[in-house]
């Protein structure tokens, strides 16, 4: 009797552990939902973009150029998303700091321009979302109605 | 009658000079129909890789990740793209030259490992495609019939 | 009669699905025009520079280094030129917007210097020049002057 | 007497010192009709090549890239003259002693591929040339036709 307690509640205690050693993630159907409002955005308001979306391990699932868009955005689109994603923050929270004055933050290895938005799910990062393409505040309209449109803020 | 024939000749020679001064490119529809190609084919063959586009400049277009896909084929799926594009020809070429002998070239700036072929319109270079998460043969696979179903090639 | 004028507007909706298809390009004649106009220019100044020209895929196309021009300049006036295409505009305009406050942007992988200028024909970007090697101020002017020249600008 | 014999003595053990502090040096004029020659041969055999030359540093001083020149060849014309250049030997010498056997040199820095070449002035290095965009035998034929053509071969 005593030994099947013991068991009951070992079982219990690894259940418990296991269900501790998983956490959520970011999968291609969503990048691809929230790539998909992105590009509606954009194209409601006229605007190229590249929309680059990382994963919850802060590597890239998915990436499009819109026709038209200034070459430069595939790499500023998915600095500001890496950015977002290695601080859990937009990347205008880094912007406003050094408008603000703290400009020794620019020796960061960080890309501090609005467009970079974290992706969270239970309070978890899963990943993060750039936008680059047209001025900096328009490409954070655009990640923001991406991530508003698909639930994930 | 004159004047109409006048007309037409006006328009060929107008076509002629805007041939050539023009080029054909590679737009992201036509980049979403070979990605989608590609990943039909994948997911008939239950394989899970990473489909990297470049455009006719050698510039990313669309990446895509399939979940469960090996981190690094992110990274190789566009060096694949980029040695197809920069060289005009499919990325297996070097890896057969190589095999066969040619362990010289391995010193060149190129990643040759089947999976990478370069996306012809007319006979001048559009794009490229980089397919990596299988074997590269496999991956060889899924880049051809990417192109064959889109008629590309 | 009938049939001209049939031809006439198939080779009128040929031109179109052309025209939809094909983007203007920078061949090696005419970035040759412009590097002579900017090599002119800057010897009737006494000036020393390298000339630096990409084409529609902002791949380099021509380089030159008169005499005398400091070795840094060759990397300079290339990410000049790098930056004004990838972004379609001179880099003047980023300069201008760090000099004004925008000290954020400094975050992004740009070279926000005076004497880059992108190259448009017919409203589509077909490459870019970079000039370095005197004052930026000076280096603009070459790169101005250098396509009003050859009717770029 | 004797001073006047002094003086002159020392005066030409002056003007030996200064001389052995200057070296030949290539400049932009002779590059341009190295370069000149080679595009020449490239013409006559309607091959497509880029051209890069490197001076006395062995930095680069010229680069041209023919109209339909693979992309790939821009970096590897650069990789050849910089081998040549850093190792005052022709690049085809350490592509045969690979292919000899010596695989082991592909864990070194260099491009063994063959079309750079070093040019000489009075047995001093003063640059290289680097020819990339048809077989490495053309590019070898090239480099060779356009140091011979100019007299520095």
């Amino acid at each position: 009797m005593k030994n099947i307690f013991t068991t009951l509640l070992l079982g219990i205690s690894l259940f418990t552990l296991v269900q501790a050693q998983t956490q959520p993630y970011l999968n291609l159907e969503n990048a691809t939902k929230i790539a998909d409002a992105a590009q509606e955005k954009a194209i409601s308001e006229n605007w190229n973009v590249v929309i680059s979306i990382l994963d919850q391990g802060g590597n890239l699932i998915l990436l499009r150029r819109m026709d038209g868009t200034q070459i430069g955005s595939i790499e500023i689109a998915q600095l500001k998303a890496k950015t977002a994603f290695e601080f859990k923050r937009p990347t205008k929270a880094f912007e406003d700091m050094i408008k603000g004055g703290a400009v020794h933050l620019t020796t960061m290895p960080i890309t501090a321009v609005e467009g970079g938005l974290p992706i969270f799910k239970d309070g978890i990062i899963i990943g993060s979302i750039g936008i680059s393409g047209v001025t900096s505040a328009q490409d954070g309209i655009i990640a923001e109605a991406a991530l508003k449109a698909t639930g994930f803020m």
